[in-house]
């Protein structure tokens, strides 16, 4: 009750509230009180609804992806925007809004070019973890607590740049649609989008989890005809064949590389590979499996900050295509809320959620995910 | 005279000839006599008027691309057809061709597939120096000496498979057309197909040889806005300015790194970026040179083999699309003679050969390319 009545407040007030806050890598979240500044110019305060656990998010808190510690966490959530800073225009208090990890200023020189979907004013590659002003909103224990990604949504209210939330459709149901914002948007624009995937075409995607199943279903939507995936944890296999997975492989039980025998199923590689891990060698293996001459192999997993991916070019050089997208190349602002009316009007999702929790239970989600028991757990942070 | 004479012999005659055989890598080739047995079956024997110095050529000889010695190399050459084996339909004696390093079988599944030219019958990848019959043609001094990519053009008389040679326009300058063989088509396919060049883009292109040449040329075509061409070797740049590029920079002479460069001259980098020079180095500038949300990166220079391309995979992660394609992409039988049409009836690739030199004096040609004095030297084996 308490906690709802902060909704009513006005911007000028400091809200007080539950988050889960990440003081260091490698241990649980530890859910407390933090205080959350009103949004500045430019800024919006949402109530957060509900929001998913990205493998992103896992990797971060296991210290392969760099950002500055201690840290809010979450960059896939849908709320209702509780106040606004001054200027702000595209979104107003009661809106139903998504927050994206990768925002879009619309005036950038990438935001302005026809292709590509990086914005200039992205705090994904080298985390400053703060708001674009340089400071943060968060504040627990009198320590201040930085951003994620421009977004942290494993809090009940959080502050986002008004380049990195959207209106989205008023039918839209707030408990589900927050895996828009990264599970769906980047899975269905890694095959949409960055491969553009032909009815009739073959595919392999590596990885099971929460992007590996997005991709399925988009490649299941383009037509492929058969689509393979690859995956350690074979837990994920029975889920894999409902989303329309023709076949399974493990590559710990296999005597042969597993490009190798993607190469013998399809006689020649796939048209199409996915690497949904975030593994070097699964990255080279995604590219070794794919036709050499006309494949293109997607990248969506990210590697450890630092690593090197490193492969002969002569693998390249029969005519195979390597790329890779954030959020599946869509223009974050413009394209994701119409993603959300799609599917409200037509596609199915329900099927990439398998777990949801109340939100203090978040570090049993992680567990789940850790475990491959879920492909993805939503957190309710419903009162 | 002799050798005029042999035109004429029908197929089953074994024909003496002169040759460029390189017994070793690393030493000058040596033109003396050799015998060019007749076609087999499904077999082409074609009297080369011309033939270009390519970089692969040069690789080859400086031994960074395994091929079995003794061998003749070139695969750059313009004939007329001498003789047939039995059951060839697509070429007859009298005609004017090309030979391609590339076949095009149309029959297997890489032919047969809509997108990429790679067919299965290729003799690149771990290259055995033969027919597709497993044997050779070609004995010089009792040895047997091994063909080049199914091609071997440094030689007055060849012989290649039939999937390895098309038809050409009746009206093809034979001291020309030889190029299109693979400067022009790997050059302009580059632009057209693997990249597909947008106008009013930013281009740059590392390497200003002869495949750089015409990717140039194809990146005015396509109505470029601005071409940036990279080369240590400044003696090239004149010639390029002619081409149509607008800046020129060697990387020697800068005080950051190349890719640096070019991103403070376009703001973002450019759309597409080149590299024909077939160094790892210059592959990974190529990569960050173009822009990151959007930018294509093309390699067509072939690395030596056994050779690790090596980058942080971040560097794919915003947008960028790595490619690369053997001959540009053109299904060679099919689509090359079209080019050759194309250049007959509105293409000048005249400004592609720089230089012109009587067969024997094949050595003087290698020097050119090596030191940098040509773009491509083409060889006349006109009596
Ligand atoms: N490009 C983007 O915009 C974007 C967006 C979201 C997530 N990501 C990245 O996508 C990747 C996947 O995210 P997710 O949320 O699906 O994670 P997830 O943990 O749900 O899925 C990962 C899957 O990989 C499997 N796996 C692990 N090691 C393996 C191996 N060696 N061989 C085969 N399978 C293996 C796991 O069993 C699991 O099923 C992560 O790297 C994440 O950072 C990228
Ligand atoms: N993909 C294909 O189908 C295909 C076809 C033909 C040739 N190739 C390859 O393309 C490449 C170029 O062939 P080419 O015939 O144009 O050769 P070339 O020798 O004419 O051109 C190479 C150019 O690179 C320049 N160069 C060398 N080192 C450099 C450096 N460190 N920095 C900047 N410039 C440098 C040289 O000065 C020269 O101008 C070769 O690797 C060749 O094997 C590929
Ligand atoms: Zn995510
Ligand atoms: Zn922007
Ligand atoms: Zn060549
Ligand atoms: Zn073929």
């Amino acid at each position: 009750m308490e906690r709802d009545s902060h909704t009513t407040k006005t911007s000028g007030d400091v809200i007080t509230c539950r988050a889960a806050v990440a003081w260091t890598t490698n241990a649980p979240l530890s859910v407390e009180e933090v205080t959350v500044d009103p949004p500045k110019a430019c800024e919006v305060r949402v109530k957060i609804i509900s929001s998913g656990i990205c493998g992103t998010d896992n990797h971060i808190l296991e210290g392969k992806m760099e950002t500055p510690f201690p840290v809010i966490l979450g960059h896939e959530g849908a709320g209702i925007v509780e106040s606004i800073g001054q200027g702000v225009t595209t979104v107003k208090p009661g809106d139903k809004v998504l927050m994206f990890p990768l925002p879009e200023c619309r005036e950038c020189i990438y935001c302005l070019h026809p292709k590509g979907n990086f914005c200039k004013k992205q705090n994904i590659l080298s985390p400053t973890g703060l708001m674009l002003d340089g400071t943060s909103r968060f504040t627990c224990r009198g320590k201040k607590i930085y951003h994620l990604q421009g977004t942290s949504t494993f809090t009940e209210y959080t502050v986002v740049d008004e380049i990195a939330v959207a209106k989205i459709n008023d039918r839209a149901p707030m408990d589900t649609v927050c895996i828009i914002s990264c599970e769906v948007s980047t899975g269905f624009g890694a095959v949409f989008n960055t491969a553009q995937v032909t009815p009739g075409s073959t595919c392999v995607v590596f990885g099971l989890g929460g992007i590996g199943s997005a991709i399925v279903m988009a490649c299941k939507a383009s037509g492929a005809s058969r689509i393979i995936r690859v995956d350690t944890d074979e837990q994920k296999f029975p889920r894999a064949r409902a989303l329309g997975v023709t076949d399974c492989l493990n590559p710990k039980k296999l005597e042969k590389p597993v490009q190798k025998v993607v190469k013998e199923m399809t006689g020649v590689g796939v048209d199409f590979a996915f690497e949904a891990i975030g593994l070097i060698e699964t990255m080279v293996s995604a590219l070794k499996s794919c036709n050499r001459s006309s494949g293109v192999c997607v990248i969506m997993g990210v590697a450890p900050t630092g690593s090197q991916l490193s492969f002969d070019p002569v693998l390249l050089l029969p005519g195979r295509t390597l790329k890779s997208s954030v959020l599946g190349g869509y223009k974050t602002r413009d394209d994701i809320p119409k993603l959300v009316t799609d599917y409200v009007q037509k596609f199915n999702i329900e099927p990439l959620i398998t777990h949801r929790l109340p939100f203090p239970e978040i570090n049993e989600g992680f567990k789940l995910l850790r475990e491959g028991k879920c492909i993805r757990c939503v957190l309710s942070m419903r009162p």
